[in-house]
């Protein structure tokens, strides 16, 4: 772990950031552990776009100093920590450890490590994050293994991106006539405003994942009112997550739980051991980043 | 359709230039039509990366015009007509039409169209590219329909690249241990010489269709020797495959001819009704391309 400068006063604040593939939250704390203020900006998945993730982590804790009725100087004087989609990825991890960051000193881990950590207040456990990716994580004596969270384009199963991506998927393929036109890639169109193959494949060609998590409501929703390929493809992602989430399990030997914009949707169509095998969570991921550097348990320091 | 300046000299030369997701090539003819050289660069897909594709276009014709032992100048006397992957897409074709290009005049549509009229002599009939990507077409009355061919992210099954990423996809879930790791993962890993998901995601997250296509020879390889996820694989991409092409042949009532470089391959695993209409090709893109300016039938002048 580095700091700033050796020599500099301890830090007067402490941030915890939670950064994912669509938003990123920060909690600004007094040494105490006293909540001061919150504030959320956008995506900060440092493997998918390091300058757009260096911009919402600042602007998250800008947020939560403005919330806490603080002067923007405080910046300098908050130690901050967080985990950050994509950090697992050496070649994303070496670039943020490069920033001039502003703060007093910067430590970051991935966030599955940071949800895993506020989940279970660092005990042994099992988290399952399903949002704009997906991705499990077991905590075995201060350890962490990871299964899934390979990202948009190679893994990522069941997440509300990969559910969208689908939808699209069999959209083209509905209207080339290959497969059926039913009320799933009616809805694609309409909501994306695109009525043919061209249309849509311009507007999503080098979308973000966030865009194709848009339909992620839509497509619960047809799987609710048993459209059958909405029906399908949530069985297909669900599968896969009580997979992950069933190694993650045994690995830690403990309990999950359950992390991410979507995971409250597909609870109840997890596989039934997984589902026996979940808990509620004790802190939230901001916490956990804080947590994880009085630890002393972050893997990777910034740079000064 | 436009040329350079309507007061020029009528071309010396013409040029038929054929871009794909990998390779670009041109071949140069002389106003009679005889063959004076060829010449190839990398890939040209022009919705995929604008700067790189004017830059193999460029680089293919000026290998031609070396090949024919002509001076570099000729260049500016040379009509080039081309068909690029990726010109179907408005916003790519409309920024390739922006293009100051050192020809005399240049036309352009997609690398399907020239395929198309070159293949079938400009008659009606249908065509299956099996490349890097996937696409078919028929030509109808000189109408053009397309089916499939939606790109890398959200289509193209059954291509090269689409094959090396579902066996990326799958050795992912073989090194989490929720898919049994057999020889093809083992041949992934040991191909880019990744032996983690995160040495894997690493490196292939945001890499080229080409250097997933680069693992279809050991897909096709091990698919031959009954490798079950291989096999799984091609099995689900002729399928796809076999369903664009037949959409293609009864839209043009005509004959299919089979192009791009996977083709060969995966022929005799195509359905039998669609591999009874199998015809050879005519001529080749390039000869399509001059084909189709000489027919008045291109759909999109470049810019002077």
């Amino acid at each position: 772990m580095s700091q700033k400068k050796s020599s500099e006063p301890t830090p007067l604040y402490f941030v915890g950031i939670d950064g994912g593939g669509t938003k990123c939250r920060a909690e600004l704390y007094d040494t105490t552990g006293n909540l001061l203020g919150a504030g959320v900006a956008g995506a900060a998945n440092i493997a998918r776009n390091g300058d757009v993730a260096r911009q919402s982590i600042l602007d998250s804790v800008k947020a939560a100093i403005e919330h806490a009725n603080l002067p923007p100087e405080t910046l300098a004087s908050t130690l901050a920590c967080g985990g950050f989609a994509g950090a697992n990825l050496p070649s994303a991890s070496n670039a943020l450890k490069q920033w001039q960051h502003p703060f007093h000193s910067f430590y970051f881990t991935s966030d599955l490590h940071t949800a895993l950590y506020g989940a279970h207040d660092g005990a042994n456990g099992a988290v399952l994050v399903i949002g704009t990716g997906s991705c499990a994580a077991a905590l075995k004596d201060g350890e962490l293994t990871q299964f899934g969270g390979h990202g948009f384009l190679l893994g990522d199963k069941g997440s509300g991106a990969w559910l969208g991506k689908q939808a699209v998927v069999h959209t083209l393929e509905a209207i080339d006539a290959i497969q059926p036109k039913g009320q799933l890639a009616e809805a694609v169109c309409d909501h994306y405003q695109a009525h043919s193959a061209t249309a849509l494949v311009d507007k999503l060609n080098q979308a973000n994942p966030g865009v194709f998590g848009e339909l992620c409501p839509i497509i619960l929703e047809l799987a609710h009112h048993a459209e059958p390929t909405a029906q399908a493809l949530v069985k297909e992602g669900c599968e896969y997550l009580s997979a992950i989430a069933r190694k993650a399990i045994q690995q830690s030997n403990g309990a999950l739980v359950l992390a991410g914009g979507v995971a409250h949707a597909l609870q109840p169509l997890l596989d039934s051991d997984v589902q026996a095998k979940l808990t509620s969570s004790t802190h939230g991921p901001e916490w956990g980043a804080i947590m994880l550097y009085q630890h002393g348990a972050f893997n990777q320091g910034a740079n000064a």
